[in-house]
């Protein structure tokens, strides 16, 4: 496999989200590239955003390392701090235990495409602007209360 | 730290490369994002490859999953099975322990960029084409014997 045709991998937009923090992901279609491509140092997601989808809910994880990389399109980073735009070419890095919530927006109205790095987390997730926390496996409330 | 912004980051063409196969990476110029932005789960470099430079000698790793994404211009990927040329987009994926080796060269008359992601390797890489070995933290000749 010299050159990885993402045509043959599969293409999902399913998500764990509760209803109704799981609409604003629908038109994000997810291609896991390090299982067909036999890597397991480290996860590689290659992300297509359709006019609309967010990358996720705003969140930072406890112990997850992110990075990611703007294919093509047109994509608004969030952050605590602020908006800014990110084309092709374009990266950011999101240590982990940075208490400042991240996503991306796609705001534009053409599909926008990125790659995202990062390994799978053990610890949990926190979400900046909804009630909703990834603790021990699961999806809870931020009283700890379970979907 | 939104946006990384590249040229703020330091960008170095060293090698440890014995003489003389230093030679063909010397047009190789690497930033190391992860330390500046925070990451320890993986490694990110973004490489330059000037026209006639090599990313590396062509090798392959015991240990070490690598994956590449170009951003711009166009480089050759040698593998054992041939040449592929790569453009802005293109990926490609390097398991560990698989002993076909690679490397990019840029055969046009202008700069290309990739990004290169990886963990530091503990282990031995090994290299296609030349007498060449990293073992046990050294460069050293195929039968063992140090630079």
């Amino acid at each position: 496999m010299p050159r990885i045709d993402l045509t043959i991998i599969q293409q999902s937009n399913g998500t764990g989200y509760p209803a109704p923090y799981a609409a604003a992901v629908s038109g994000r279609w997810v291609r896991r590239l390090a299982p067909t491509c036999g890597l397991s140092d480290f996860g590689v997601s290659h992300v297509v955003l359709k006019p609309g989808a967010a990358s996720s809910q705003r969140h930072w994880h406890e112990d997850e390392d992110e990075f990611i990389v703007m294919l093509s399109g047109e994509a608004v980073l969030v952050e605590d701090d602020g908006r800014t735009v990110m084309r092709a070419g374009d990266m950011a890095a999101f240590p982990k235990g940075e208490p400042n919530g991240h996503h991306l927006l796609n705001e534009s109205d053409g599909d926008c495409e990125f790659l995202a790095f990062g390994r799978p987390p053990l610890g949990d997730a926190h979400y900046s602007d909804i009630d909703l926390r990834w603790a021990g496996g699961n999806y809870v409330r931020r009283d700890g209360s379970r979907y």
